[in-house]
């Protein structure tokens, strides 16, 4: 049942989802839904912790390898999630009286926390982050939400290139604050040291150098 | 009345606000704010939408000189009123039961509009912006809001750095896009050309040149 629901509110917002669909699609019957959700809203939170539960194993990624192209796999898959729960993702991050309440406020939350410590170990961080450095991370984690929401908003620029592109600005963000911050700039140092002459990293010097000698 | 209300909301987030407060501080009657009011929600739409013109107008700026000054100036207006409704700010920015609404979203969407237009009239582009200008500039506009909200958790770096690393950030996304984007690509070296030697643009590429030569 909450598979159902799941699918239903991907593709719907909470608005246009009603329990008696819910329960025609499920197979059962109207009270039974009723018996174990109270509400619409607790079937929603039940289908969000499934769907939150999904996207934040999207971030976890095995610890080898440059980091640009393993964040360009963690962009890919989160992505693929932004496809496949499009209206749903849309309506959830946009907010409104639908869909606001302290339970899915939460749940958004603990992805964001998953996202921020998944991102910490790829970067091989142990411990409380440094203010500089959460704030680049943070910040960049809301810059991926806000990109794919403008893209579900007309898809006029190829998924691909947003993926490639969200990676690369990582990379500026980070080095932005890493200008006046010895501490970061140690360790962006170290992680460009790891990257192939092709990665999405190297990829961005290039342009830039490109961009700058025309 | 609504002044009185924009400050205890500014303050506080609205489950704390209580008409009672309001008419207290106000000298006024608890009959005579339902009369204008019906419900706390109304009154607070009312203080929000108050909020939301002032907010809109910080992003106003005359459109002289360089972009980057420009930026610098909008910044630490936009961190005043960060700091002036703290509290209400970051309620509203975070959601939640006593907050969202569809007439509370819109009046966010407004602000975000509001400084997406100013944003571009800034750059000097007329009618509707490409995608990936859109884009940009969109996204940096919900970086500058995560940003803040960041910030009010703990203050832990000075609002003048950030001040700064937001219009820094803001030359480095444009940046990674013109990277693939002839038409932003012009775009930008027209108004890097206008950036005087002392200007955040130009202590950007600084800091970039000593960061790579290290």
């Amino acid at each position: 049942m909450i598979g159902v629901a799941l699918e239903l509110f991907s593709k719907h917002s909470p608005d246009e989802v009603s329990i008696d669909e819910i329960a025609s699609r499920a197979g059962i019957s109207r009270p039974l839904v009723y018996h174990y959700f109270p509400g619409k809203l607790s079937l929603y939170e039940a289908a969000l912790r499934r769907a939150a539960d999904d996207l934040s194993s999207r971030f976890a990624e095995p610890h080898e390898g440059p980091l640009g192209a393993r964040l360009r796999r963690v962009m890919a898959r989160f992505f693929d999630f932004v496809e496949e729960h499009g209206p749903g993702f849309a309506a959830l991050m946009r907010g409104g009286p639908a869909v606001g309440s302290s339970t899915t406020n939460a749940l958004v939350d603990s992805v964001r926390q998953a996202a921020y410590e998944q991102m910490l170990a790829h970067m091989g961080v142990v411990g409380p982050a440094p203010a500089r450095l959460e704030l680049v991370v943070r910040s960049w984690i809301s810059l991926v939400e806000s990109t794919a929401l403008i893209w579900l908003d007309g898809r006029r620029i190829p998924r691909e290139e947003l993926e490639t592109k969200l990676v690369q600005d990582f990379a500026a963000l980070a080095a932005v604050s890493a200008a006046r911050d010895e501490e970061l700039a140690t360790l962006l140092r170290g992680l460009v040291k790891q990257e192939p002459g092709d990665g999405p990293f190297t990829d961005l010097a290039a342009r830039m150098i490109a961009l700058a000698q025309e």
